[in-house]
This record gives C-alpha cells, structure tokens and sequence, in this order.
C-alpha cells in the first residue's frame, strides 16, 4: 500500500511530500495508523547527511504513537484500535547474548533502526514516522496506557524518553541517590522529570540563568547554573550519577568532579566534534566512570511506559503540522523549544503545503 | 631517633644519603626495620617535582617490606620480628565513608600518603621508605606471610601489585572472563599474573613484539601485539574488562571498542599529557564505561598479600644497592627492567657511595 510521508531525496533539499510504500502486514506484523511523531535531533543529522551513511529518500521519524489499525494472524498482544508506540528499533537479530536479554538496542549483529536502516521493503531502507501509517513486528511495538488525550505528549517518551530512563534505572537512580541531569532539551526535561519520579534528589545544570524556575517546575529540586563556578564547587564529590544529555562539545571534567566516589557520568549524547579530553586524574583518584547509553530495550521501554503512565509523566511539548518541519529544525538548533515538537500527522492529509 | 635514609634537597638534584628523623613508636605505632623498597614511577615523579607539590627534602619509596624492630603498647596485631609491609598510605582520617568501608584509599579528607603529604612529624612531610627504618600507625601495616628468601620479590606488591588487584577485584576479573592487561611493565606485569591466578582468560597488549614470550611467561593466555590492526581487530567486542596500566598519552578508542557491552576500560595511570579525547559513540552503543582505580584499602591490601603468598605470586625484580638509585631511574624511564627495581635497603648502611 501507499501511505502520506514527508521526506527529503538529498541531504541539501528541504523535506518535501513523499508517497512511500508500506508492506501489508505478514502474520506477526502490526499496522499502525500514526497519529503523532516526535521530532528528535537524529531526524534533522540524518536528513540533512550530517552523520555518514544517510539512504535517500530519507523520511525521518521514531517517536511513533498511534492507534492498530490491522494485526497480522498471529499477532495475539494487539488489537485493532488500541493506543502503541514505535521507537527508534523495528526489528533485531533476537539470538545474541544483548537480545538474550531483552538489550535489544545493543544487538551484536546491529538492530534495525526505524529509518535509515536496510530492510527487505521498498525502498530498501526503513521509512519512519512523518509518515501516515507504519508496519511493525509485534515485538517492537509497546502499548501505550496514557490517557488519550495524552497521546500526543507521550510520543517524545519513545526516543528522549527511554534514552534517559535507561540509564537513569541501570545506575540506581531513587531515593537516596543525588542525580544530576545536564542540559534542559528535549532529553534533559525528560532526565529530570523521571529522575524526580523515581525519587532521587534530583539536580538540573543548565548554562542559561533564564532556565532556572523552568527546571524547578519539571520536577528539580536543586538547579545549578553551570557557569557559575561557585554553584558548582558547592555540588563537589556529591553526584552518585550525572546524566549528560548535552550533544556539543563542552567541559567534561566540571561535571566528573562533581561526582563522588564511584560515581559515573552518563553520556547519551554524541557531539560531533570530541569533547576535550576528559582528566585521568579526576577519575583515578575517586574511581569514577564515564559511561555512554543508547536509548533501551523493548521491555524496559514498555516498562517506562507504564511507569509514566502511573506517574503522569509526558514530555513537554509543542504541536506543529508536518508543513512546518523545516522551521522546527531550526528552531531546534537554537534550542528554541520547551520541549519537543511533535508532529501532528492529521497534516500529511493536506498535502505539500498544508 | 635518627636513620640513615636517601633523598633529593630539591627537584634538580640528585639522591644522596640523609640523615633523617623518625618518631619514637607510640602506643598505637610499629618500628619497621626495612628490608628492601621497591621503585615506583611515582618516587621518580615526585622526587623530581614533575608533579605539583614536591616538599623536600624529599625521600621516596612506597613498596616497603621489613620485620618488626619494636611496637607500641597498645597494639595486639603485631610483634617483634614479624614480617610486614607498608604501602602507598600511612594514614587517613577513619571517620568518613570511604575509611567506614575500608576504603581509605578514597578517604574523603585525603590519605596521608608514605611521602610527601604533612605530618606533625620532622620535617613536617612524610619521607618514604628509601631509608633503614620507619615507624607506622599499625591500622597501615600489612602481615607478609610470603617465605622469607621472597621477602625482596614482595616490596612491589605493596604498590605495583595492589593497584592492580583492587581494580581487578572490583571489577569481578575472574573464571569465564575475559580480562586484558596494557602495558607489561611493573603495573602491567602484576596485572596479568594476578588475572591469570584469579582465573580469568588473560589477554596481555604489548607494542612491543619482544615482549610476546615473556607476556606469556608471565602468565597471559594470549599477547596482542597492540601496533598490529589484525590482531587488535580479531579481538572486538569481546573483553569483560581491560586494565590500561599506560601511563603516558595514547589512544584508548583502539581499546574501548575491544570491550564487550558493560565492559570497562579501567585507567591506573595518569598521563601528563592527556590522551586522545576518547570517542563517545564507542562508549554509547555498548553501554561501555572508562574509569580509573587507585591503589586499594588496607583490608584488601592485606587480601591481596594472602591472595598471593597461597599462589606463590611475586614480582618479577631486579635488585639494586640505593647507591645505583639515579641509574634504575634512567633505566626505568626506557622501560629497561624486568620489571620492577627493589632496593637492598642494607646498601645505606655503605654510606653515599657504597
């Protein structure tokens, strides 16, 4: 079938209307009619060929929620009309020791991401969510138990979401623990948020003085602007985990002294030029990590859903119709959104220009 | 009391015998008579001022062995004649958490390191153990229960060899993992005797072809020739844990990628120049972490001793009158020992010039 898409043929042409073809759903598949999409910094990297190995046509997109609308003959999870999400996987290798383990984002042979990724479909490589209707294996499909009114807020939870409350859950973050979240974007108003849900103490560093009521509001209980060298020294040796969601290059040696004895600081996101070579010294003598995290598997997605679900937790968002993409990138790039924009796919229907 | 010791009067100035000052033993403290001294990188760093801080007259030496000469009157653990070792710290605060978990390596108000760090003692810095005789709270003495005749071979596991071990230890080095060991120098040559002996399958990294044979002599299931792609690259993906003993600027990309999902790239040394920024995806696709270690605490230095006296463990050394002290310097800056230089501390008896 042919389904409504947004897209771009090159890395220097703008994203423009596609037709994309959608295979019928085979018996383990769900077909997803897709009400919202998340807009995540990898969209605009990936379209714009910013990272190596973009496949063109390139349709971004991989905070996915929406409503069944056809299972396959085995599929048993699923029901038409229910509420699911897609994130950043649609399928893995499912034999590795990762899948093993429901760490399906570290498969061995490499997991297939949502787009951008080979595929036995037309085109060849996965299409993502600016599109009207997706089809998935069931096993990466989640399901969403957010009131429906909701929806549209809980698309980001599938790729800024999970992307912090992986790493939040695998160093421990909750009560009795000081977590600190840097960087106050799209993954680092989600950090904060879930952080605070799990009861941490949890602390927002952000470079802006204009942030500070904002990230007391999303839940921190301390925020340190981290320009300021004396609010800084204040938090020394304290941090059991710093989650640093900060993708350009900065300073990483003002947060790992902050951390105390084993404490790790978490990077889940990758700048495009090195960030300066963190101090040995500050490592060795504290026995501190730095880690990297990529968002999680299936299982914990789903169990970060229900999590959010409980807690009320959504992401902070601003709805835009898939028309006005190109003007959401570059507000994105100037960090002008509170917090993610998410697309409204009820657009695609009225064509190229809205 | 007065002893005869051997230190530098300031950082361009060679060793030369001293006459320095120790405490009449209080009730809580061991006269240790020593026998040899190992020689660490760090006694050739301090004593030369490449590192910030150096107090002279400064006497090095931190890997000491010797018997007990006299012991204060309250203290049980220890008596006359017994053989026992200092390390690298001869005092910490005991009140905070680290010192409360036996971590006083980590002491949060700073060990007192075996020299240079300040004591009520003259000349108000700690001199270390390039001399015949120092006196030791007894919380900081370790028992030797190695056979005598191994007594010199034993010095360098009081620094060399616990700075390997805790890490090892820490990150659970042991039977059905893969542990590598960088560098096969006086750190590196204790690490993979003492991975192997803990049951780990032990890879050791050398640039140096040379040193394939006596890698495995030492004990390695393997040696990669690190300068070799194809043998580094028949490795990805694949190591629990390596232990980086390099304490000069290098790549650690070519290193972390060798790491299996969680693994960790455990950094001992401190290089003075940095290294390479490390690449951030190589840590965020397998969950990866880089850390640094420390020494270790007294309770697991004295494990460690245990650990190695029931495997017959000791360094592989060289021993040398402290007369010959500027030479082993020399020859341990071309990585021109095997692999650890021990002083006969019975030479300062000879005077400057043996």
């Amino acid at each position: 079938m042919t389904v409504k898409a947004f897209g771009a043929h090159a890395a220097d042409k703008p994203l423009e209307a596609l037709d994309i073809f959608r295979r019928a759903p085979g018996d383990h598949d769900v077909q997803i009619d897709i009400a919202y999409c998340g807009v995540c910094h990898s969209d605009l990297h990936t379209v714009r060929g910013e990272w190596a190995g973009t496949l063109y046509p390139c349709v971004p997109g991989h905070e996915i929620v929406g409503r069944v609308s056809a299972v396959g003959a085995q599929v048993s999870r699923f029901k038409k009309g229910e509420l699911v999400g897609v994130g950043c996987m649609v399928d893995s290798c499912g034999r590795c020791a990762s899948c093993a383990e429901h760490l399906e984002q570290y498969c061995e042979r490499g997991m297939t991401l949502t787009y951008n990724s080979p595929t036995p479909d037309a085109p060849g490589h996965t299409l993502g969510g600016y599109s009207q209707r997706i089809v998935v294996n069931d096993k990466y499909v989640v399901k969403i138990s957010h009131r429906e009114e909701q929806l549209a807020a809980v698309a980001p939870l599938l790729c800024a979401g999970i992307t912090t409350y992986s790493p939040l859950r695998h160093w421990n973050a909750g009560p009795g623990k000081k977590i600190g979240v840097v960087g106050i974007g799209g993954l680092g108003h989600m950090g904060v948020k879930l952080a605070h849900a799990m009861g941490a103490h949890t602390v927002a560093f952000t470079t802006s003085e204009s942030k500070r009521q904002d990230a007391k509001a999303l839940g921190a209980d301390e925020v340190v602007v981290s320009r300021n060298a004396s609010e800084m020294d204040a938090h020394a040796e304290s941090f059991d985990m710093i989650l640093d969601t900060v993708a350009v290059s900065h300073d990483l040696d003002a947060f790992t002294r902050l951390l105390r004895r084993d404490g790790a600081l978490v990077l889940v996101g990758v700048p495009k030029d090195a960030h300066p070579s963190p101090a040995v010294f500050n490592l060795v003598l504290k026995r501190r990590t730095i880690a990297g995290s990529t968002i999680g598997g299936i299982a914990e997605t789903q169990e970060m859903l229900d999590f959010c679900a409980e807690k009320g937790i959504v992401a902070d968002i601003e709805v835009i119709p898939i028309q006005r993409i190109e003007q959401a990138y570059e507000r994105m790039l100037k960090s002008d959104v509170k917090y993610r924009f998410v697309i409204d796919t009820a657009s695609l229907a009225a064509g190229p220009r809205g």
